[in-house]
């Protein structure tokens, strides 16, 4: 769905301005298409939010599109309908689309009721030409393998452009289509228990690793991952370490290094992504594999 | 797959040689990276049979790859063994890559046994730096809206360009694999058997369409598509007409128009694709809508 907005709306050379730490495919996609990703960066300590003065900053003559996940992957940052409509105005002055990846709608951990949602773009009045909003079925219904999306708009030009690309593209996976309509029905009830499961598996992981010596990460409101700051150099390093030089009672813990999601030279090297998509007992022990990890790493170190 | 190939072998600008009429959406991805689809025509006279040297004279600095389905859609010409040589060579030559989409692979009607295949570029001794068969299930075993392909090169460097794309691309859903690898168990007989009543169907139309007044058709060695003459001006026209102001006792036929499978202009403007996948008694009742639905078309000019 990110490859057919930028499709749509970009020619090669275009710029794309993106939330960082961001989503890695982006750049590929974009790259496919002869445009560039231009990062906004984000910070930890202002909980990954993404400030409307950098956005502006950011703009050019060649930038067509603002993208912006939220609730966020790695971030786990949700924008609120305040946020959504600063940036928005911004895109609108700007002439360019505002598109925001709400994948993660449904898993957001502050908000009450059996209908608690992110808050939409959709929702923002005034945005109607430039709001685009991107979706899948994969993370809501734990379908990762399912390659069912859509584009929602209500810019008419873009609306005719995307048809001309879906027409091009013939039709998405049939036995997904069923799948995914028959997920669709899904108690809304259902989805907040399960929901409720992820508040409980972010506590525990937020908690345990601020409790490591020199570990840090802001409290994320939405999606399942969260970025951490770990006390090393080169978090890469320490990934790979834990995987082939370590382990506690011949058990390891696999990171992702967030240094794949900054283009910014030198950008979140010392952080990790972490998803909590275990249980609650394999997440407690992870943490502990973690902890004995950077000790140990910390005297390998000090030995090479 | 001929998405990632282009992505993988050309950069904007560049033009692949299609042999024409050609499978409309190999235009499309071709655009959508800024690339150019050059037209190699064949013609019903000589079967659709692409011709060396139309080839030879098409090549330009600019041009990267050369595409031939074979068995082919829309014409159901299936290329030789040494049609596949020769057409490899001059690729050779030109330092070009030379791609046949052969996923209508066991759809030929001349060759025998229960190993019938049509004859792979794969297996031409010497094009290994330079052959790329692109393929699917769908077409093998019916299963249209599966989207499960594979790409097949020996090219080291091309492999791992293409690497970067799957890659970028994650996973083809996840069911239509499973469903694939059970497909891919199929016996080899029962596949003859579909094929044997894929024959029967392609001589029943081929004869039924030769007996029209007017019409006229090679009989295609492969895939279960023909490209037919017609005795009309503008076959689109008279494909809408069939649909909107003709019926024979409340049925009627649709046809895919031909002029869509050429980018020459006004190649193909008395041309329809048919694809024989009905059962017999519905071929040969369509075959006699079409009869008096061109009878019926011709009045109707004379009268309008």
């Amino acid at each position: 769905m990110s490859s057919l907005t930028i499709g749509a709306v970009c020619d090669p050379e275009d710029e794309i301005l993106v939330a960082e730490p961001y989503y890695t495919n982006y750049r590929g996609f974009a790259h496919l298409l002869g445009c560039q990703v231009v990062p906004v960066p984000t910070f930890a300590k202002e909980g990954f939010k993404v400030s409307p003065e950098r956005v502006r900053a950011a703009i050019t003559s060649k930038t067509r599109l603002l993208v912006v996940p939220s609730p966020g992957n790695p971030t786990g940052a949700v924008l609120s309908h305040q946020d959504l409509q600063e940036l928005g105005s911004i895109c609108m002055d700007a002439g360019i689309f505002f598109v925001v990846d709400e994948v993660y709608r449904e898993f957001v951990y502050e908000a009450k009721g059996p209908d608690a949602l992110a808050p939409s773009v959709l929702a923002v009045p005034g945005l109607e030409e430039v709001a685009i909003v991107v979706d899948s079925v994969s993370k809501r219904y734990s379908a990762c393998g399912a390659r069912i999306g859509c584009l929602v708009t209500r810019n008419e030009a873009l609306y005719q452009a995307c048809l001309c690309f879906a027409q091009a593209r013939l039709s998405p996976p049939t036995v997904d289509q069923f799948a995914a309509e028959a997920a669709l029905r899904t108690p809304r009830n259902e989805m907040r228990a399960n929901i409720a499961a992820y508040k409980a598996r972010r506590d525990v992981v937020v908690q345990g690793l601020n409790e490591i010596d020199g570990v840090s990460c802001p409290c994320p409101a939405g999606a399942f991952y969260l970025v951490a700051d770990l006390p090393v150099d080169d978090a890469e390093h320490f990934c790979r370490f834990l995987l082939t030089d370590f382990d506690l009672d011949g058990q390891t813990v696999m990171l992702a290094p967030a240094s794949g999601f900054y283009a910014t030279p030198g950008a979140g090297r010392n952080q990790v992504r972490v998803a909590y998509v275990l249980d609650i007992p394999a997440l407690k022990r992870s943490l502990a594999i973690l902890q004995a990890g950077l000790q140990a790493y910390a005297s390998y170190r000090i030995e090479s």
